[in-house]
């Protein structure tokens, strides 16, 4: 469940309330692509701006349509006793695995982030995948905190921010991580323009936003990478490189959601304000390139 | 309401559960002190940590125990429904204003935090205090950003951080965002050690977390610069350089945090974990400084 591919989905909102019949739908074209896991309720999928009964509703709709999928699921908040009531509301869901960030307001030390994953592992009953996503927790990880976190029970996989562009530096980078931790605990890339070089890199699995909407280039990319054909997978992510710019520019979850709008796979306005959608021109572009680099099939 | 001195109290938790004893103990020490303002549900009342009946427990309280004192209540949350509904029930407690801080997950451009505003005081009844706390939430405020906001109605006054030591420097800080902003809104200085420097800048008010549980040093140089006398206020916050150190060290929320614990004001561990209180040797020094500054009348 933690290699190859890991496809986030949005969550979808329609005046500001869950829109469960895009989401089902979104989660549906999952299964059929057949990513390797389902990761509902991460950064992609709006998991902070979500209220509990929200994200238990999304959690059930996500194993209701995942099929034989495993799903996982992002339980974080900013209060231990909030993400553990949400990894019990996760749990009963049916997730076959939950996935934490730790959240910030007032900062964390190591210490504070250690004894979140501390405290929320030590009730689960099913595995975790630690979430280093500085961009949006400003927590920075240092190898020695994941080795930490990485021996407690149920860590199961570390999604880790993007690689070096650099295949040498990359490859350090893993291979210092990789040499920390046990050797039953993988580790995922994300950035999605970085995801082929993370793959090279020596990276179990790809912890993809755009596979959530779009799987069909991220999972060519994985089965090449899978295949050891890394040329192949260096070329696909090259031919989206004006996708990765938008990307840059604006960010995968607006522009991502701008994508799903435009396709109709969700209705305007998805996500959750104060964050606003695209403007007029990035939504214009974002049309050029889904036409230019044929995205959907 | 928006001149003078606004305490910030503790939001205490006691076993995870908000602690309304002892909340009702620090506001009324800070009505009896005299206060300005009473300021529920900032960052230091760990707002971002509460869930909506505990925040709306708290506001009640606070109005409660306030007596005259104006009560200002933090609404602030990742969604901009969420936000009007903690407007709502901050007014419905009784709240003379509401505080609000663009508390970030993804970030935001300046537009989208502009709309917030513009959605949330166009629902109020009651003045709103723009809370700029870039430390918490990755915001950063431009003047013109500032001067956008501070054109809705119901915008009364604005919370700055921290002021330069320099004495011209912060003047033209000061002075630079006042010429941008209508003359009825008021600018509080917030950062305790630079707030005697601010208030002789040109502040009006200072937003002060250390007011919300020691009331009396915070009074004494609020009053001082009111009467025109800087260079007390600048003594008596000179003459608190050790606290101001420790504040500098260990963040102002987990060392007041540790004051209302070392006096018995709050139980101990009150802040919300994974949020942890001061190690032993911090806590050793805060009781020190406590009896070596005279804190307590």
């Amino acid at each position: 469940m933690f290699t190859g591919l890991s496809a986030f989905p949005l969550t979808p909102l329609r005046d500001d309330a869950f829109d469960e019949a895009a989401y089902a739908g979104l989660v549906t074209r999952l299964a059929e692509a057949g990513v390797d896991s389902i990761a509902a309720l991460g950064s992609t999928g709006s998991y902070m701006y979500l209220e509990r009964n929200e994200r238990r509703q999304a959690a059930r709709a996500a194993v209701e349509h995942a099929g034989a999928i495993p799903v996982i699921v992002g339980i974080g908040a900013l209060r231990t006793s909030q993400v553990q009531a949400l990894a019990y509301d996760a749990q009963e869901a049916g997730a076959s695995a939950v996935l934490l960030a730790p959240a910030t307001y007032q900062g964390l030390g190591d210490d504070e982030v250690f004894s979140l994953f501390e405290d929320v592992t030590a009730g689960l009953s099913v595995p975790l995948v630690v979430y280093d996503n500085p961009g949006t927790t400003h927590v920075t990880f240092t190898d020695e905190l994941h080795a930490r976190i990485a021996s407690l029970a149920h860590v199961a996989s570390i999604k880790i921010p993007p690689v070096s562009t650099d295949p040498d530096a990359a490859a350090a980078r893993v291979r210092n991580l990789r040499d920390r931790i046990p050797a039953e605990v993988t580790i995922g890339v994300s950035g999605d323009g970085s995801a082929a070089a993370g793959l090279q890199a020596g990276c179990d699995a790809w912890y993809s936003v755009i596979a959530g909407t779009l799987p069909a280039p991220a999972l060519a990319i994985t089965r090449a990478a899978q295949a050891g054909d890394f040329e192949a997978a260096l070329a696909e992510s090259a031919r989206l490189a004006p996708l990765w710019s938008l990307f840059a520019e604006h960010g995968s979850y607006r522009v991502t959601a701008a994508i799903a709008e435009q396709l109709g796979l969700v209705a305007g306005y998805s996500l959750p304000r104060p964050v606003q959608g695209l403007g007029t021109a990035a939504r214009v572009r974002v049309a050029e390139i889904i036409d230019e680099l044929h995205l959907v099939p």
